[in-house]
Parts: structure tokens; sequence; C-alpha cells
């Protein structure tokens, strides 16, 4: 597959972030910046945007708020390096700290809202995009949240708001490529100026395959993360996708090397990928949180009573 | 997806055979056996049928000879079970110490063959037939071999062979979906009285996909086995399946409780998954023996010059 608009973002430091309270060293999230951008990759996602008056800075490491200093530390040095982006949230972004885009080493900002959130998050987007910053609108658990909200967000944001990029996020693993085939349809056919992105989750091996099937209904932006990295079961793996594409810009060798010497050692350190519970998750369109817990407890092998807790659960 | 033609066939010891030279103790077939069958799988296919007068049986486990009396006393008592299955590779069968199916434990045998081969497959198939046994025809390799002698292939299969399923095999976990749609329809297009099967290997984390792809292409016999165990990278999950298909006869609640118990104690003494040298020699439509190989070396987290080794070889 080889179409020149395809963007792919890493968003290894950002969704790898989630699962060690983003407290990568700086050596290790420069050597993941020069890796990137030895490969082509054209965005790389290294944190949140958050205010350090909402969150303790004791508790989380430097990603976690992304302050414009240290991300220059990182990259500086690095030519031709790939652009940085970051991602905000509704409610705990200090706006008036975030300089004009022309001062910063961030040129593009992400918002990660609801489809209930959609007012909130266009007013924060245009006041991204009036500063000089890329911008992306990232809809979280459709999957869930499918119904007239989810129209009326992509009605808004086709009219209301300047982002150009409106993300397809299958926040809980549980999309099969026929639902990626059928909503990627539906935004493009609300959405007649955007682009539209995908982000996927691995619970059910299906984030690279379900990324494909976005490419294929005509989705440009495309996030991934180095070995799969991310929260829970994790993301889709940069080395597939770059292996997929056949755009020559792209060089596989870079995030091979990373994997190495870096990725292979964190994975036996800390859990991501293919983990029953996490795929019991996809499978009941869950969140992951209960699936975290249970891992970090005594039955963490025990699949069938964490499967039966959502079976067996009472509704009325 | 709820299609009542649809049969699901455990290949876990047949294709995890090949990681353990065929050595699970009969107590463990058993245990699989006990769970297949509650878990409404089709079919269980047990291992090869090869003669112990090619291989020698005190170099390879009791799987790579599946004899009759063996299969009996690990099915032994389990009422309403999973049918029998075993493989067949052209030239390693004795034919003449093939019983009856009325005088076996076995319901179908399963033959192997790449499209060069399909004469001798079809002499085979047809015999095993005769006696009364359900079959397959599995074209291995097709990513290597697509071109005339698979469309003779084909054509042979539906005019001069018995058997009743033709299955698709991804050998090298090269296949994007895009392939599948495609070589599920032409194979449709050609087998026009004939089932279609798929057989995946998940190299690249597409066995489920490239599976659900296969079903929603009209193929009504699908491949898995337990926690992805097989050859490499193994093979599309039992457990990702069965939470996909939503006929009501299949229950995962078994398979849960064999991969906690069995399955991820086994994963720590033998190796399959997403490994990067197995998703290299996907990616590249190689057979994934030099992979093999290369974990078997020091060298086996040296990704860049493993990939190189492909990309830098000399073609004139």
């Amino acid at each position: 597959m080889y179409r020149e608009q395809i963007k792919v973002l890493d968003c290894t430091i950002r969704d790898g972030g989630l699962i060690n309270k983003h407290d990568f060293d700086e050596a290790f999230v420069r050597e993941v910046y020069r890796s990137l951008s030895e490969a082509g990759v054209d965005y790389m996602e290294i944190g949140y945007k958050n205010s350090p008056l909402l969150f303790d800075p004791k508790e989380y490491g430097p990603w976690k708020f992304c302050d414009d200093e240290v991300i220059k530390r990182v990259i500086d040095g690095v030519e031709v390096g790939s652009k940085i982006a970051v991602m905000a949230d509704i409610g705990r972004v200090n706006m008036d700290a975030i300089k004009e885009c022309a001062q910063s080493p961030v040129d593009m900002i992400r918002v990660a809202t609801y489809a209930k959130d959609i007012d909130k998050a266009i007013v924060m987007v245009n006041e991204f995009n009036e500063k000089g910053y890329e911008t992306t609108v990232n809809i979280m658990a459709v999957s869930r949240d499918q119904g007239p909200e989810l129209d009326e967000a992509l009605h808004q944001l086709e009219e209301e708001c300047k982002t150009d990029v409106v993300y397809l996020v299958d926040s809980f693993g549980a999309f099969y490529q026929e639902n990626i085939e059928h909503l990627v349809k539906y935004y493009k056919s609300i959405l007649k100026t955007k682009e539209i992105g995908f982000h996927g989750h691995n619970n059910q091996q299906l984030a690279f395959s379900n990324t494909i099937e976005a490419i294929i209904q005509g989705a440009n932006y495309m996030d991934a993360t180095v070995y799969g990295i991310g929260r829970a079961a994790g993301n889709c793996t940069l080395e597939l996708l770059i292996g997929f594409l056949k755009n020559p810009k792209y060089d596989i060798r870079p995030i091979l090397d990373l994997i190495s010497k870096k990725f292979v050692p964190l994975r036996e350190k800390i859990e991501w990928g293919y983990i029953i519970p996490f795929a019991i998750a996809g499978m009941m369109n869950e969140h992951p949180q209960a699936a975290m817990n249970l891992r970090n407890s005594e039955d963490k092998e025990n699949y069938r009573a964490f499967f039966e807790s959502f079976t067996n659960m009472g509704i009325e």
C-alpha cells in the first residue's frame, strides 16, 4: 500500500507512559526520537500536556506534563527530525500556559474527547489552531457510543471545528474489521473537509489489521507504537505498519535496533501485549481497568472467573 | 458472525507438536481433548500419521505417528467428544496400515501438499475417502505459489478429487486481508462443489483477522490453536475465534481454564508467538526456518542483521 498522503504517528512515549506513570528517562526518550526520525516516522507523540497545578509532578514522570524546555532538550541536535505531538485532555490543560506554536518545539496538539464533550473539545482545538498548531480531535470509546451523540459530534466537528484530522479510536480493542469499514465510511460521509485517523488497541490481536482496514477505507493518519507498547494489550506495532506501507521514505531498520536494545529488555520489566484478561475485556467491549487490576492481584491467571464476572453481572 | 455451517478445527497438538517433536504426554493431550469437547469445538487434529518405518519413534513423541490404540486411550471416556483429525504428508504414510474408518478412532484425514504435488495428494485423498474418512486437502505455501500451477491444482481438485474441503494455507504468515479476500473468492470460483477452509500463521499478528476475512468471504472450515501455539509465530488463537463466532454451541470457558492451567506454564518452557524474527520472515514471505535457527543462536536478538540477511541477498 503506497499512498503519499498517509502519515504515521508514533505514540510510544505517550501511550506507553500510561503503564509507567510517564516515567521514561530523557536518554531513553532521546533514543526513541532519534530512531523514529531515522525511520522517517512523521510524528512522535511525546506525552500529555497536563497542568502541573492539577497533577503532582512528584508522582509522575515528565511526559505527563511535557514542559517545552524538557522537549527541546531531548530533541536537540537531531537533524530532519519527526514532528512533535502532544496530547491534551479536556479540563486538564492550563490554556494560558500554551505558547504560540512558533515559540514551542511542539508541532501538533491532539485533543482526546468523548463524543459527549465535543463542545469543550472544539473550543480547545480552535484555540490551539489559532496559536498555529496542527491539531487532531480523537473521539474515544466509540465502540460504546455510536448513537445520535456521535452523529451530532461529527457534524459539529465538520461545521464548527478548525482541526484538519478526526480520529476514530478503538479504546477497548473491541472492533473487528467490519466495524472499521463501516465507521470510516460513516466518518467520511460527514467529515467531508477533514482527514480521518485511526488509533487501535490490540486486545484481540486486531490493532494492525484494523489499521490496514482503515487505510483501505481512506484514513490517512495512522497511530502505532514501538513493539506495540501501550496500556493493557497495547497498540498497533510500528514495525508491522512500516513493513506494510510501501512508501520508500520509511526505513524499518532503526526501529528493529530500538526494539533489540531497549524494548525487549523493557518488556521484561513492564507488561503489555496479548494477555488473556485484556483479550476478554476486548471481546466484552469493556474498559481495560478491571483487567489491569486483575493482573496486579493474586488472581492474575484466573481467566474463567474474570470472564464470568462480566457474563454473570446482573442487568435489569 | 453466526453461520451454522462454520466448523472449528483445533490443531493445537498437531501444529504445536512441530515445536516439541510431538512430545506431549498422554495426560496433557487428554486434558486438551476434554476441554475442546466441552467447548464444542468440532474437530481436534491430534498429530501426523507418519510411518514409524520412516521416522525413528525414539526421536519423536507419539503424535508424529498417531497410532490408533494411543488415540483410543486418550479420548476414552469423554462423552460427546470432538471428532478426531490427523494430518498426512505425501510420501510419509504407510497406506496399507490405514484401517477402514469404521475400525479407527480417526474421523478425518487432512492431506498437506504443495500445488506441484497435487496428483500425489489426490491419489491419497481418494483412497482415504474410499475407506470412509472425511478428508481435506491443504495446499501449503500459496503466498509463494500463485501462478498457473495453483490454478491447475484447483481445477484438478474440483474435477478429480473426492474431498469435501480444500484449505487455503498461509504457511509463511505473509498474507494481508486483501490477499485473503482475493484468494477465497478465487478458490470459490473454481471449487464450486467443495467447502473452503483457512489455516493462518500469526507472524504479523494477522492470523485471526485473516480468519475473519476468510469467514466473511464464505470459507467454512477454520483452523485455530489454544493460546495460538504452533510453529514459530503460531496460529490463530482458538479463544479469540470462539469469542468472535456467535454460534451458541461454542463455550469459551473450558478453553480459558486450559490456558490458565496448562498453556501459560507451557509458554514459559517453549517459545511461540509475536517475536520479531518471525514477523520479519512473514513480511519477507519466507519460510520461518531461518528465524527459528536464529532464535536458537547467540544472535537471537540481532534483528537488524537478520532483516538485512534478506534485503542484501544477491539476486541476478
